[in-house]
């Protein structure tokens, strides 16, 4: 059996590659999870995107339900035995469709990236004879320099990708001045001295309801931290991502290199 | 005047994204730089592109001659004044062009990462009227993670993006254990000691002369640069970029995951 993780972007549907859209249509049976009401919008996006995209009248749809990650316990034992649970899920809900070759699941941003889909493939290849291939998509760095037409690094110089937690728990690292901060449910830049540091940040990014604010974090944050609060009350949950950058010369966008292509 | 740098990913045309290839026929005017015969693949790939996607009959492609790059001097002030005269190249090959309003540049990879557009867009901006728009591509890292079916991060690890030069000169840095090293044309791997790293390596990727490889350092590390050698002989160029990872769990592809889309 032939495993395809397809990276679709962030919700903008035109952030699909032509490799993407072939990999959609290639497929006998594509998963769809439903992950309960908070993303349903998520959910939502990929069957917008097979209605759009799926030509292939042979392909079969199947949702299945994904099992709910326990709260308490320690973190990474607790991720492992979601993922144990996940591949199960996958498992049973490929078990319905015996005669699909080739099984795709469409993965937010892509596979690679801040997900658990190699992971969970990783385990579910332990009782299943497959072959797993990755398409990669847009994810979540590249809409969000995008959107503020910065780039990711100065020249020459690293940059970090980092979560939230690490932040919080480790402050600023040596040895670089970029930092791409993910999966940061609590604004984890408050927890830094704001002199001298610059902050581009986006939530929803791609998609309709997207959100960009950028500027020295001093005097930018407090709206920051105040526009997440609203955005994800009114919405039911969010995604957001934001890029930092210390030092003279942060790269702030000038006249003329502040405009994105949009969602 | 809008200029749009279109990422096109790492030259499989199917990297395109919806959003490049409407970006491509949105425009008036697309430039195609010829960086002389070494990169000429390069510069035949947009043309491909362009023959492949371009649909809209207005569109006009105008190839221009790119500045070289002055071999000697402080680095980064050289590349301040290679910039300053590529600026002055786009500048002088739209002003062919007075009626594009939407003024076009196909950009390898991703706008964003390791490359000079945006910089040399905030030059133009100076002289010119302009507003930037950004599409995101597919990078380099990506279709090194694809190919492998190997994710960027451990769970909830953070992962340093750098240079072959940064690598020579500082080492490992702390506090990280994965790193994607860009921009190195010396195999600079070969002055860490190779214990307990692990190393996913391509070349070309996306393309047909796509070549990849990986392991525990020690071993394939040589292998690597043979092969690095072999291949830019018989291309006369070479991009590659590789993925180290240290420590127990280095993630190794198991059974099932080592296969990617291919190129």
């Amino acid at each position: 059996m032939e495993l395809w993780l397809i990276g679709i972007g962030t919700g903008n549907p035109d952030h699909l590659t032509l490799q993407a859209v072939k990999a959609i249509n290639g497929a006998d049976l594509i998963l769809i999870p439903r992950k309960g009401e908070e993303k349903a919008d998520l959910a939502d996006l990929r069957r917008a995107i097979c209605a759009e995209m799926l030509t292939n009248p042979r392909t079969i749809l199947s949702e299945f339900d994904l099992p709910v990650r326990a709260a308490e316990g320690d973190y990474l034992n607790g991720v492992a035995d979601w993922h144990d649970a996940i591949a199960e899920s996958w498992r049973a809900a490929i078990g319905r469709h015996p005669q699909a070759m080739k099984v795709a699941l469409l993965i937010w941003g892509d596979p690679a990236l801040y997900d658990s889909s190699l992971r969970i493939a990783e385990r579910l290849a332990r009782h299943v004879d497959l072959s797993v291939h990755v398409v990669p998509g847009i994810m979540s760095p590249q809409a969000l320099t995008a959107a503020h037409g910065v780039p990711m690094n100065q020249l020459g110089a690293p940059f970090l990708v980092t979560t939230g937690r690490r932040l919080r728990d480790h402050g600023w690292p040596d040895g670089v001045d970029t930092l791409l901060v993910m999966l940061d449910g609590e604004c984890s830049f408050q927890t830094l001295k704001p002199d001298g540091i610059s902050i581009w940040w986006g939530a929803y990014l791609g998609m309709p309801q997207q959100i960009v604010d950028a500027g020295p974090l001093a005097e930018t944050g407090p709206g920051i931290v105040a526009a997440r609060k609203v955005a994800r009350a009114r919405h039911g949950w969010i995604m957001d991502i934001y890029l930092l950058r210390r030092g003279p010369g942060t790269g702030m966008p000038g006249q003329g290199s502040a405009a994105g292509a949009g969602p």
